[in-house]
């Protein structure tokens, strides 16, 4: 079970990753020219190159001497304590190392190496352990291991053994990710692309500190202003939602590419760093409650990470776009489309003036295709652009726009910044597909003041990250709050009163031990009814006949229960008849609707339309606990079945005001009765005409084993 | 209605294009230095640059003399006849001055202008229909109008208007964009791919020459190994399929961009380049028949044109990956899993090989991570490449690979090369994104010997293009057939039977008069069964109470049928009762399938599950006709709902094998009844238990209208 979230704000989540990023003495354990193919040398190499940014010390009980300087045979030779400790010396060695570490003060270290029970294997399991008992003891923290290093961008601390890493600039994006190798291929092109980062972390199997550890550092760091990570599985999740919703206040953007999202992924994350991926609906759920972007691709998570590098946030979900090409035009959206995202509307005043600036015969219309006389006039372009992004309608805006590459390409910047100097909704510029980004690409985006995405899908997909976030940020995160009431040991009535007052209404159901008494029952109820036979011979009802559906009035009723009656004898003479049930007849369309504990994030709701819908294509909406009327509407619109509760080939509407009510009574009674409730189901939920409310037909429970 | 298939074979299908693609002789009408923002003299500079690929002759009434060259009056003036003039004027003379130079022999226009009816405005459609009137009349053909021009490399004819296309390299892809801007674009970055052309066209609004006589010359031209298109639409469907139909012949694969998917996007086309996008769903089942790669973006139509550049083709759908990053591997599966890709087992004696190759600690498996040590070990990791490609369980594989881009970085091409020549199977490298690519990255691509595709997603897709492909190529294009017999008023009865024989049997269902006989007619087709009242006053038989299903017994039977009549004279006490209809109770899944013509495509089929599936979620696999057993089966099986045909939840697996039957016999049944029938339907289709059949319940069928 998920921790309660009453931790959530224990200082005692988060680890001190500052002897990590910021230390002031760093030993290396293994110092020589040839450990871990010269890993030792390459990242000794780097700390030279900036200078010595921490007092250093090497350690290797083989040597006297290295690069000029004193080596240490073991900790407690060393004439300080020493925050951060490197361990490059083969994998079996490093528990007993890291324990005189520790004994002789270490407070952090860092291992590179793997086999540390990432595939399961019982020496790494142990080996794990008794680096994790270290922590305890001591209070050491330890980054990795199976990881290739981290890098501090302003503290001029690369701890990773490749020289390439000595090229990356500073910035305002924090990064970390559990994969080591990718890491150092994103970042490159990330710092291509003109972003720049203040730290970067490859996390690996994250044995002690944890992303959730690196979010905290990152959201208190003045320098992070959002955070790109690449995440297998999510170590501590209370502690990670913390973490977001401290980022989310910060307004320090969260993007993430997540793996593992098929059962294929999910194998290869367990043997990768022993992470569990987890539910994939349920992470995104939490992504959506803590307004964490999602990107499909390494690629998407830069063009996001680009869109994200203005610090403007839309106030709405309209986007503009501003070309000069049909193609392009037609182009953006399909994948609007594809991405659910809505496309403004320009006012009229917008058209008239556009009208008179672009080529004859292409419409004043958003998207807008200026023509291609446009295309080699920047500064009407520009003029067009401005036009566009004033219109009220219009809350975010991407134009054309492709990079100069070689020196004496055509191009200007100006533009572009006068464009946005004169708006202060987000903008970016979009090219139609990757291209080539050189020096002088990058000073022209810089000159330029926006940035430059490549690709429409990414740049469609980037509006919507920067549009989503915008509205989490708006809505904020509701919490869920503590049970109320002693509920421990409601009685079966009390809860289906609960039930019923949180518009959960069960259908009218009587017993009738004669065809006559249903009859009668029936007149009571009203018609039409069903009437089913109740005899333990009889649990197969369907088969033998044994349910009557929309019986119209009291002969129909006496008729179906006698035959069925004839039927049960007739099939087995010794059989007991207990008599009948008569029921309310609930036309309407079938919702399920489940709460549920998440081994990892905690209580959540699955929505979805009943029977083949939810059986074969899995259509749920899942959220996270607290579900509020908004966010229950919003679970309903996003079901691939909605049409189906909308006035469909003549019939009404049905009642969704009923069921938006239901579905939060749901989440509310499962908040007061978790203490003792694993698991909450209405299946079906039936949601009638408009106005004519819901059934909650069938109520599963599960009651927490104790 | 689509063109018949007979006229498939007739060759005045496709119009020549030589003299737009290798004219000996052309006049720029309107030559300037000023007209149409230098268009005139841009393309000049081009042929200048080129050496005069063609003899050049300059028209222009105001002018003597022009760049050192004389300038004629007008068309009657020149000495020659003219293979291809480019139209560089303003377009409301562009009609008058073709008519003058088609009268005096021109063979070939190219307009560069828009406004030719795109959007419908009445003076450009009256343009396009006086230049189409010249193509009939003289025979001329006409490239454009809205389009920016045409290369032919080998040629070196760049009739282009901007020098950036001096510097694509001639190679083996042919190119057809709709739109002009894009193209460039496309172009200029395929090119730094490496990728090289044989012939790029915009081909605009293709008033006259269009895709389908493009695609026609480039699979007669045999530097054309392959056709890279960006489309809005289909001009002539029939000669489109014939055009890919001899390309698939001729193993020259068709990758496309379509523009138009979306409701928006569609409307988008028509405003551009006045094309019709037509209805997607469709497209996409003649792609499948053709095997038409569809590239979902313009990144996608260059990564899957590097992957189809190698010439190999799989033999079946089973990829192997090779990579150093358990992250990329994790990435991978989750791509692959989203694009139904099917991942290769390798066989153990691989595994016992990899075993000893691959780091400690990771899996010697598909996809395999070879470790972190194997990421600078490149002869080490082309040992383990040629492993696993030598693995017969594989049909194609992809290997980690990045490009080096500056002079100086590490790299070495021999492994990759040795790799190659070790396997007959297609082969590719991946990175795991987006990457800079220079002259350096080109010559080790191509000292490699396969190509470096970019982005993990873009990767799966095009593996997945080239093994889709492998399967059309053989399997080849089932030819539909001419209809047979002179079925033109086949009457009912007739062509029910006929329906029975291909294996859409009706259910069972007899008249009755009186409540007794409908009692008797039940006992003589079996129980259960359902009783309808048949009345002119009662159309709505559910809400009337007038249809009882599931009914076990004689008894059941006459109750209902009375309590029905009952009813009826209840509520409407003048009401004529005409009877009951007994029918056999059908139970099982509800599938539709339905035939009919495409307005642009022909004949198709539709199918789906019935009910909400269908109506809501539009869950419907499309294929042309004719439907084979095996491409029936492959419909089904592409269902979203597919796995309501199996077994499931206990319950026995459904009919499928006369699901299969029954819907080959809807396609054979429509073939042949074509020329009189313009839609078939039939829904319900239930299909039953395994060994029960199916059920057509309703056959809805509409004559053409004659």
């Amino acid at each position: 079970m998920a921790k309660r979230w009453s931790r959530v704000e224990e200082k005692s989540l988060f680890r001190a990753v500052e002897d990590l990023l910021r230390p002031k003495t760093i030993a290396i354990i293994g110092a020589s020219d040839s450990s871990r193919g010269g890993w030792a040398q390459q990242i000794y190499d780097n700390l030279e190159h900036c200078g010595f940014p921490a007092k250093l010390y090497l350690v290797n009980p083989k040597r006297r001497e290295l690069w000029g300087r004193p080596v240490y045979p073991d900790f407690a030779a060393l004439p300080e304590r020493i925050d951060l400790a490197l361990t490059i010396i083969p994998t079996p060695a490093i528990p007993a190392t890291l324990a005189e570490a520790a004994a002789a003060g270490l407070k952090c270290a860092l291992i590179y190496a793997a086999q540390f029970g990432e595939g399961g294997d019982p020496e790494g399991v142990a080996r794990a352990q008794a680096v994790q008992a270290l922590c305890e003891r001591y209070g050491m923290r330890v980054s990795g291991p199976n990881c290739m290093g981290v890098v501090a961008l302003r503290e001029k601390l690369l701890l990773y053994p490749a020289k390439r890493v000595r090229a990356l600039p500073a910035g305002s994006v924090g990064v970390v990710f559990q994969s080591g190798g990718t890491f150092q291929y994103w970042l490159q092109q990330a710092a291509i692309r003109g972003l720049g980062f203040s730290y970067a972390i490859s996390s690996g199997n994250e044995l002690d500190l944890d992303l959730a550890d690196y979010i905290n550092f990152m959201v208190e760091d003045a320098d992070t202003r959002m955070i790109a990570c690449m995440v297998e599985g999510i170590r501590r999740p209370a502690a990670f939602m913390a973490a977001a919703a401290k980022a989310l206040a910060a307004q320090k953007p969260i993007l993430m590419v997540k793996v593992g999202r098929s059962d294929g992924g999910r194998a290869a994350v367990k043997s990768h760093t022993g992470a569990i991926a987890g539910d994939d609906q349920v992470f995104d759920a939490v992504c959506r409650k803590y307004g964490v972007v999602r990107c499909p691709s390494l690629d998407d998570l830069i063009e996001t990470a680009l869109a994200f590098s203005t610090g403007r946030l839309p106030h709405g979900p309209r986007i503009a776009m501003v070309g000069a090409s049909g193609g392009g035009k037609g182009l953006f959206l399909d994948y609007a489309s594809d991405e659910g995202a809505e496309m403004a509307v320009l006012g009229a005043a917008t058209q008239a003036r556009l009208r008179a600036l672009i080529d004859a015969g292409v419409p004043a219309e958003n998207p807008l295709d200026c023509g291609a006389t446009i295309a080699t006039n920047p500064r009407k372009f520009g003029e067009i652009c401005k036009i566009v992004c004033a219109d009220p309608n219009v809350d975010i805006a991407a134009v054309q726009g492709a990079l100069p590459v070689n020196q004496g390409e055509p191009g200007d910047p100006v533009p572009f910044a006068e464009l946005v100097a004169s708006t202060k909704i987000p903008l970016l510029a979009y090219g139609r597909m990757a291209q080539n980004v050189s020096e002088i690409s990058r000073k022209f985006q810089s000159a330029a003041g926006l940035p430059f995405l490549q690709g429409l899908p990414e740049t469609v997909r980037a509006l919507q990250g920067l549009i989503h976030y915008g509205a989490v940020r708006r809505r904020g995160i509701a919490p869920l709050r503590a049970p109320q009431g002693s509920a421990q040991n409601l009685a079966p009535a009390a809860f289906v009163a609960r039930l019923a007052d949180n518009g959960l209404i069960q259908p009218r159901s009587e017993a009738a031990h004669t065809p006559e008494e249903a009859a009668a029952k029936a007149e009571e109820i009203g018609f039409p009814v069903a009437v089913k036979i109740v005899s333990p011979a009889a649990s197969h009802k369907t088969e033998l006949g044994g349910v009557a559906l929309q019986l119209a009035d009291a002969a129909a009723v006496t008729a179906a229960a006698s035959s069925m009656a004839a039927r049960l004898a007739a099939l087995d003479p010794t059989a007991p008849l207990d008599g009948f049930l008569v029921q309310e007849m609930v036309d309407g369309i079938e919702l399920i609707a489940g709460v549920r504990e998440d081994p990892l994030f905690g209580p959540f709701m699955a929505v979805g339309l009943g029977g083949v819908l939810v059986e074969v294509l899995k259509d749920v909406a899942i959220r996270l606990l607290p579900v509020d009327a908004a966010t229950a509407r919003e679970m309903l619109a996003a079901l691939k079945g909605a049409a189906l509760l909308d006035r469909f080939r003549g019939r009404a509407a049905r009642d969704v005001a009923a069921a938006v009510r239901a579905i939060v009574g749901l989440s509310e009674i499962f908040i007061d009765h978790r203490p003792w409730l694993s698991d909450l189901e209405i299946n079906p939920l039936i949601v009638r005409d408009e106005g004519q409310g819901v059934r909650a037909v069938d109520i599963r429970m599960i009651r927490r084993a104790s």
